[in-house]
C-alpha cells in the first residue's frame, strides 16, 4: 500500500492505519541500526535539505542520522535568524533551495504555519515538520508513540499524563492527537496559566498532578522553559518541582509498571528528578533511539512512497 | 579535449571554446540533476575544501551539492575572521588543508588577489574563486552565461543591461568578460558615484537606466549592499528604486522578450520590484538551478580533467 | 593480531608493540592517502560523532576527513559551552548521541578527563581522546612519533628538545609519554613559571633552551598562548621569542640533521621563527598530513579491530 501524505505538518490527520504504517515501518529501520552496517541505499540520490531557523543540535542530528543511514545527501541550511525575519525571505530562500534539486525539506521555525507556507510555495518538494512555533512536532509525537507501542504492545485503554507547560508546548499538542487517536486516554496537568483551553476536545484536564497520574502507564513530563517563570506563569522553580515535577513520589500514584517520558534536553531537578530521570522507569533513551528510527521511516514513506527497500 | 585550465581565477582568460565546454558540460551535469538517482561518481575519492571567509549560505551549498552529486568528500572549513585576517595565516590554513589531502580549494575572501595567493603557496592544488572582493566571482557569471544561453540559445548580438552597483560589484565584472566574450553587447547603468571607469573597454555605460534597457534582451539587477546608500554613494532607498529599481515600468523600455536576472538574495522593492522577481521573464531560480550544474561542469572539467564520465 | 584496547584516553598506557601497531597501520593509511581515489570501505556503515566543547577546525576537519576516507557516517555535534559547563548536561548529551546509534565519540573538552567520565556513562561506545585540558592529546602525540618515526626510522637513542609552555600543554605531557617510551631522550625547556614538576620522571628539565637543543635531533616548538603573558607567566612577546623562540640561531645548537615540529596553528615571530617554520627542516605539514593517516589508523584499529580490510 503506498503512502497516501505528500507532506508532514502534523499528525492530526493521520488515520488509525496511518499510524500503524509509520510504526510497523519504524521497526524495519531499527533493524536496519542494529546491523553492524547501519546504511540502507533507499534515498540513494536524494537531497534533504534540513532548515532548522531555530537552534536544535538534537533534532537536527537525530533528523540527519536517518537521512544518512538512509543514503540521501544532506544538506544543513544555516540560516540567521534575521535574513528570514520576513516572509518574504523565508519564500526565496525556500525557492532557492528547492532550485538547486532538493527533494525534501525538514524546517524547523518559530512561526506557526512555516510548512504550510512553504507547501503553498514549493510545488513538488517535500516538506517535513521538524517543529513550528508552539503548534506541531508531528516527528516527536510519532516517536513518542513509537517508543510507547514497543513497551507496552497495544496502547487501546491505557492512560498518560502529560504534565507541564501545555500551552507552549508543539510537543503536547502532537502527542494529545496521536496517543488518544491510538485509544490513549490523555489527561493534562500543570499550572493553571499554562494550560490552553482547547485541549479539552482530546485530553482531560486535571489540575492535581496526583489525581492527573493515577492509573497512568505514561508519564510524560514536559521540558520547562525558564523564561515561562519570568512572565510569571509560574512561580519558582522550586516550586514547580515540588507541586509538578516528576518524581519518585509523584509516581507512587501511577500503574506500578508506567513508565516516564520527557522529550529532551532535560531540566534534571525542575521537571523531572534525576533518579526518575536514569530510573529502570524512563523510557527517555529509547525515545532518542527511536526518533532515528521513527525519522528513517517517515523520509522513507514521504520520499520512497513506501516501496520497497 | 582535455581542459586546458589548472585553476578558476576569473573567466577573462577564457576563450569562445572554453566558455562552449563549460556550457555543453553544465547541459550535461543538468541532466544528472533531473535524474531520480542525481548522483555520479566522477569525483568519488577526491576531497573538496570550501573555505568561505566571507559568510555565504547560498553559493557555499550551491558548491556543496555539486561536489556530493559528483561524490566527491567535502571539507567546510569554518574559519573565524580574524583567524585568517593577516596573510601569514591564509597561507598556513591553506597549506594545513592542502596536506590533509585536498584535491581542490574553492575560496571566497573579502581581499581581491587570494586566489593567485593560494595558488603561489600550494602547488599542486586546484584553486576555484568563489568571489574575491569586488574583483571576480567567475562561477557566478558561468552560471549566469550558462542560464542565458539555455534561454536564447545563441548569444551573438544580444544586448545586456546590467543594472546597480557597478562600481564595487565582483558579479558585474565577471559578467561584463563573460557575455562580451559571447558576443553580447554589454551596458552598464547605475548611480554614477557607483561606476568604475575600467569598464568601458568591454561594456558602455548609459546614465539613464531607460535608454540602458532600450532593446535588451537581458537585463541583470546587481544586489544593492544598504551600506553603499550610508557611504553616501546613492541617495535614498526609494530614490534609488524609482530610478535604478527593476520595475515592469524600465521593462517596457526593453524586448517584448526581454529576461530578467539576478545573482541573489534579492531586496525586493529596492533593485528589484517583486511583481517581476516573480513573473514570468524572471529567471532568477534557473539561475539558482544553473549554479549547481555549472560548478558540477566546473568541478568536473577542473578535477577530473573533462575525461569520460 | 586484534587491537587490545577499547578507547583512547591517553598514550601513556601503550606498550612499544602498541605503538608500532599505530605506526605501521598508519603507513598503510597513508597509502590509500596516496591512490587516486583516497577511500576505503573500512568503516562503512559507522557512525563516528565528533563533539569539540572547545573551539578547533584543525583537528576536527583532521579528524572529519579520517572518518570520511574510512566511508564513515560522520556528526558534528555543534554544543554551546553553556550546555555542557555542568557534568549533567554532558552525560545526557552523550547518551543522547549514544542512543542515536553513534559507534564512536571524538571528543575534546576543556575538563580533565572528560574521556573517562564517558566511557563510565558510554558503556560500549568506543571514546577517542581529542585533548582533554592540559591533561592529553594522544592523537597529537602519535602524529608526531609517526613523523619523527618516518623521517628517521628507528628513534632510540635520539634527543627531543620541547620548548615553551610545559605547564599547560597537553601535547606536550603525551609527547613525553610517547617519544621516552619509544626509546627517546626528551629534555623539555621554558620559562620558570611554565614548567610544572611532574614531567621529570620522564624528561629532564633544562633551563637554558641552548642547552636543552644541543645534540637534539628533534626540536618541537609548543603554541603560545598570549593569556599566559597576561597571567604574568612569562615576560615580553619580545622577550619570549628572543630566549625560546625556535629560530635559526638556536638551532645552531642542535645536531646538524634535527627537525622542527610544531603542532599548530603557529605563531609565527613568538615561538617560531618564519624562516624556520618554512624551512627544509621544517616537518609541520608533514605533521598535518600524519594527522589524517594516524587518526585513519586509530579509528581503523579501535572500530574494526584492526582486522583485514
Amino acid at each position: 500500500m503506498p503512502w497516501k501524505h505528500s507532506h508532514l505538518v502534523d499528525v492530526d490527520v493521520f488515520s488509525e492505519d496511518d499510524f500503524y504504517v509509520v510504526l510497523e515501518e519504524a521497526c524495519k529501520m531499527e533493524e536496519v541500526m542494529e546491523r553492524p552496517l547501519k546504511k540502507v541505499p533507499a534515498l540513494r540520490g536524494k537531497v534533504v535539505a534540513n532548515l532548522f531557523f531555530e537552534p536544535s543540535t538534537r533534532t537536527r542530528t537525530s533528523f540527519e542520522l536517518a537521512e544518512k543511514f538512509l543514503s540521501a545527501d544532506v544538506i544543513n541550511w544555516s540560516a540567521s535568524g534575521s535574513s528570514v525575519s520576513k516572509g518574504e525571505s523565508l519564500q526565496d530562500t525556500a525557492k532557492t533551495i528547492k532550485a538547486m534539486g532538493v527533494d525534501a525539506v525538514v524546517v524547523r521555525n518559530r512561526e506557526v504555519g512555516t510548512p504550510e507556507y512553504l507547501i503553498n510555495k514549493l510545488s513538488g518538494t517535500c516538506i517535513i515538520n521538524a517543529g513550528d512555533g508552539a503548534r506541531a512536532h508531528p516527528t516527536q509525537a510519532l516517536l513518542d508513540l513509537y517508543s510507547a507501542w514497543r513497551h507496552f504492545g497495544d496502547l487501546k485503554g491505557r492512560k498518560m499524563a502529560i504534565i507541564g507547560d501545555i500551552l507552549h508546548s508543539r510537543v503536547a499538542r502532537s502527542d494529545i492527537h496521536a496517543f488518544s487517536k491510538m485509544g490513549v486516554h490523555v489527561v493534562v496537568s500543570g499550572p493553571r496559566s499554562l494550560i490552553p483551553l482547547h485541549v479539552f476536545d482530546l485530553a482531560e484536564y486535571e489540575p492535581d498532578p496526583k489525581k492527573a497520574v493515577e492509573g497512568a502507564d505514561i508519564v510524560y513530563a514536559l521540558r520547562i522553559q525558564r523564561e515561562r517563570q519570568e512572565e510569571g506563569l509560574f512561580p519558582s522553580i522550586d516550586e514547580y518541582h515540588n507541586r509538578w515535577g516528576v518524581k519518585t513520589e509523584l509516581l507512587r500514584n501511577a500503574e506500578r509498571n508506567a513508565i516516564v517520558m520527557h522529550p529532551g534536553p532535560m531540566n534534571r531537578g525542575v521537571e523531572i528528578e534525576s533518579s526518575v530521570a536514569d530510573g529502570s522507569r524512563s523510557l527517555v533513551l529509547d525515545q532518542v533511539r527511536s526518533g532515528v528510527a521513527v525519522r528513517m521511516a517517515l523520509l522513507f514513506l514521504y520520499l520512497a512512497g513506501g516501496a520497497g527497500r
